[in-house]
């Protein structure tokens, strides 16, 4: 079974696709790709089996080019979940103290999430943005100025490419991402279920996502996520992702999709999967 | 009157405070700071009197530093909005063709919106990253290898360090972004109003942010923006930003904030200012 995740070696998407093989055993090949599209085209294609990708972090939000690509471009279905915390180190060569650090190269997002740490550790850094967290620690472990540049990124990555823990989690507090495991179909029925859906109201009305939300509120149904991106069509006008408790067979959840596809201007089921533990 | 951007000079906000100099005439110094922290801090500190800063871009959606600053750290209001259309353009030193390009640098987003043109016209360049779009451009001018870097940045840019257009607004075709000016008080009413809130529900039960939003639904009041952020506290925990017609001194309005605060986990009023044209 071929399972795509971000690569290369050595992102915090390969340590997610290893817990994937623990919690659900069996043959897994990890095939790394270079970017979000190339890991969703690929298992759209059938040339892997399966694709693990980040689609929520407790600080950043949505993965927006994730969600974008499930709405559009691709048609597969979340079959698993899984939440895991995020802990990001501060990595240098041997022999470098946190003292000597006047450069710091990681992705944007980690920069930010660590931003707390660095205001006030290191308040006069200057910030190098690199393209993965794993590129970021190969950079300062070959290529850039040994005695003064620091990258963070991960305990897997630093033990890669040879480089110390300067200062270990240095993200927020609390700081999880959620991953999902994209396949063409999703997860049958446990009992103890998640659905995730994306829709779109018709637009230039007063109420029309209260009309939307009434659909599950009138059931009780629990949404554990509601978030909006932008449809990219003009400024104010939204996608909605919600995520609820139980299964698109159950039959609440089903009447209530029913109700909400009458009203909405496009809603796509994006699968029904066992809840993270 | 001080009116703190996004610098350096030749960046979008630059031009985004011009065009707000020529709407509202009036004497205005535009300052220019390093990031969104340094410009809001200075408006809450009032060593400049406004700060005009981006909130909303219709392909990226909420400018979360932003907003994230408004909710916790600044006690801002807005007095003003402007939508402005976005054009990126595809710059490089003079002599240099589009065929000889092999590297392009801008920031994140920018190379985001942009995604399209160059999947199409130059799919096999390498993309570097920088911090503001300016100086993407700087660096092309100055320190890249000249036959084959191209900048995507303003055309103000492209004149200040004297690059030539290669190619003409390669971004996404509907791409606006929403600025707003943040003072210590917001607008008198107009008649012809907007205003935004911020608020969080309080969790762990079903309809919360059906309940929230019928506030605003049984008044037939109309939203034009519903936007949700993650409050980073947990995975699932939401701020929700809300524009509507009206000013907060309305009758209806008025109403609507009261019912909302008395159910509401949070509720911070942004501030009432007359709708962009």
């Amino acid at each position: 079974m071929k399972l795509g995740y971000l690569g290369p070696e050595g992102t915090f998407s390969e340590e997610a696709g290893k817990t994937y093989d623990k919690i659900i055993p069996g043959k897994k090949e990890l095939v790394a790709f270079a970017t979000f599209h190339d890991i969703l085209f690929a298992a759209d294609k059938g040339k892997v089996n399966e694709a693990i990708v980040p689609i929520e972090n407790s600080i950043e939000g949505t993965i927006g080019v994730v969600t974008d690509m499930l709405v559009k471009n691709v048609d597969l279905k979340i079959c698993q979940e899984l939440v895991i915390p995020v802990y990001h180190y501060l990595l240098a060569p041997k022999g470098v103290k946190l003292s000597d650090i006047t450069d710091i190269i990681s992705i944007p997002q980690v920069l930010d999430q660590c931003r707390d740490y660095i205001y006030k550790h290191l308040p006069h850094v200057t910030l190098h943005l690199a393209h993965s967290t794993s590129s970021a620690v190969q950079q300062v472990a070959t290529s850039l100025d040994k005695g003064h540049f620091a990258a963070i990124g991960t305990k897997t990555a630093a033990e890669l490419y040879g480089l110390k823990i300067l200062a270990g989690k240095v993200n927020a507090k609390e700081n999880k991402t959620r991953f999902v495991v994209l396949a063409k179909r999703d997860h049958a029925r446990t009992g103890h279920d998640k659905t995730s859906i994306v829709f779109a109201i018709k637009r230039d009305r007063p109420g029309g996502l209260h009309d939307a939300l009434g659909a599950f509120a009138s059931r009780k149904i629990n949404l554990t996520k509601i978030e909006s991106r932008p449809s990219k069509k003009s400024l104010g006008d939204y996608y909605f992702f919600i995520d609820m408790y139980g299964h698109r067979t159950d039959k609440l959840i089903a009447a209530a999709l029913k109700d909400l596809k009458a009203q909405a201007g496009f809603l796509k089921i994006l699968g029904s999967y066992p809840r993270a533990k």
